[in-house]
């Protein structure tokens, strides 16, 4: 399998969805629209909706009835972005070699596009009750799982520990915590739901949430390391932005040999984690492996 | 029937369960669960909620049933005075007479707080599910709809058409399309989706819709009245706001007799909606009558 190719062509597949999820309508609030839309198509690798759908995949699913719950989760990641980015938050100015939201539109439209897109997240997600006919405690499950993702007890808490680790020396332990509410809750579940609504067993899901732990976390070691290691062209930002900003990362606590071993130990685990799932997890093994020799 | 004791009787209950649904407790991001409560707890009146227990009651419904959909409506309107009162939106230091969420802690928790109070709704509604067993596709619908009228469509639209009339001339139609899209919306998805729970009819539903679409407007225009008639000390704010910001408001547009005249209309046109529906439907007639005499 050509991973590649296949990123490509599920890229394509969620983008289109998003598109006709969140068109350009001109209506009275336009320019709200066009901010949400800015951010959501500024670039993004759609790592969670890929993930989503290929867990769907896994379970012997149709990837394409996952994709409400893909989208849904490419919305609430977007509208994190433009809410850490803020003045307030991380106060950046560029996001994927472009002007942050608030630096294009203004600080009150970026605001609102966050606020919208979160909305539009669960709006997308409760409309896609038809196509789940039948089977609309699934889609509740996911409703729950994917809020409790985002919320206070995740994605939202994570952001706040972030900003309270500021400046201050942080443990391996705290750093973990961060991590796994900042991005890990939500990576988590896009694996978990795109096996609930692809029709997994339970032992299956329960499979797949593990993986999305492990992989998680596999994430952000690579993703510290990349910051270390990586290149600014290829990167869409500059490297060695977190020691300028002495934010806590894996290399710098653990040192950079011992973070590219456990990066490797994680990813190892994650694979184990799919191997009774057979053939149809192939592309969360190469998605999974990619990650070690990632350059952006 | 006694209103007060009514409305007192029913905020009792509303804060019972939010309090239920957002507990205190200690956990690793407990700053902006303190956050979330701080501003939950500051003193609201509850319309939202105790609208939609009177929607379901109206059509033979439990009260108790459409508590957790009552209660999501008062996360949503909540997150949104947070956000609307940053220094990025309408810039407030008091709300209520007590300090605004990032005037009490900071902007970025309070940020984080509307965040998290906005996906907590969601969590409240899908998490109910067990609730509503055999009765999902009804949830779901009161999902879509809550979300819809938050949204960019709604609330979310009418905060940045508000943003964008500041400091300019705006007609009487566009006056009405910021206010149905920034208050109208939640406060007409309220009463239709306590019908929608409380097991109504479509006929009752749609009744009850209208009702709220009536109602929401004469809200708003005794508001603007209430700024430019009321007391501080009975408003916990001071009046004459509107006019210091040089905001648009009905008693303007229209002068003070013409906007007392029209909120009566609309009132009378909101209890015609509730004639079908009989003695269930005092507890709505006495809340829109209210409309015409508070002060607060």
């Amino acid at each position: 399998m050509d991973l590649k190719a296949y990123l490509a062509e599920r890229r394509g597949l969620v983008n289109r969805a998003l598109e006709a999820y969140l068109p350009q309508v001109r209506g009275p609030a336009f320019r709200v629209v066009q901010a949400m839309h800015y951010s959501l198509f500024a670039g993004g690798k759609r790592l969670r909706p890929i993930l989503c759908l290929a867990a769907a995949e896994a379970v012997g699913g149709d990837p394409n009835e996952a994709l409400p719950v893909a989208c849904a989760l490419e919305l609430i990641h977007t509208y994190s972005l433009i809410h850490d980015d803020l003045p307030a938050m991380d106060d950046d100015d560029l996001r994927r070699g472009q002007p942050t939201c608030h630096k294009q539109f203004d600080e009150a439209t970026a605001i609102l596009a966050g606020d919208g897109l979160l909305t539009e997240a669960f709006r997308t997600l409760a409309a896609a009750s038809s196509r789940y006919e039948g089977r609309e405690a699934a889609l509740l499950e996911v409703i729950d799982l994917i809020a409790a993702a985002a919320g206070y007890e995740g994605m939202v808490g994570g952001q706040m520990l972030d900003l309270l680790a500021e400046g201050r020396k942080v443990t391996l332990r705290e750093l973990e915590t961060i991590h796994r509410l900042k991005t890990g809750a939500l990576l988590t579940a896009a694996l978990r739901c795109g096996a609930l609504i692809g029709g997994g067993t339970r032992a299956q899901v329960a499979l797949l949430t593990s993986y999305g732990e492990k992989f998680g976390l596999a994430f952000q070691v690579t993703d510290d390391l990349l910051d270390v290691e990586g290149e600014a062209a290829e990167m869409g930002k500059a490297p060695g932005m977190d020691e300028k900003r002495q934010k806590a990362t894996y290399p710098a606590l653990l040192g950079l040999e011992a973070a590219k071993e456990w990066a490797k130990r994680l990813v190892e685990a994650a694979l184990a984690e799919l191997e009774p799932l057979g053939e149809k997890a192939e592309p969360l093994a190469q998605i999974a492996r990619y990650l070690l020799v990632r350059r952006s």
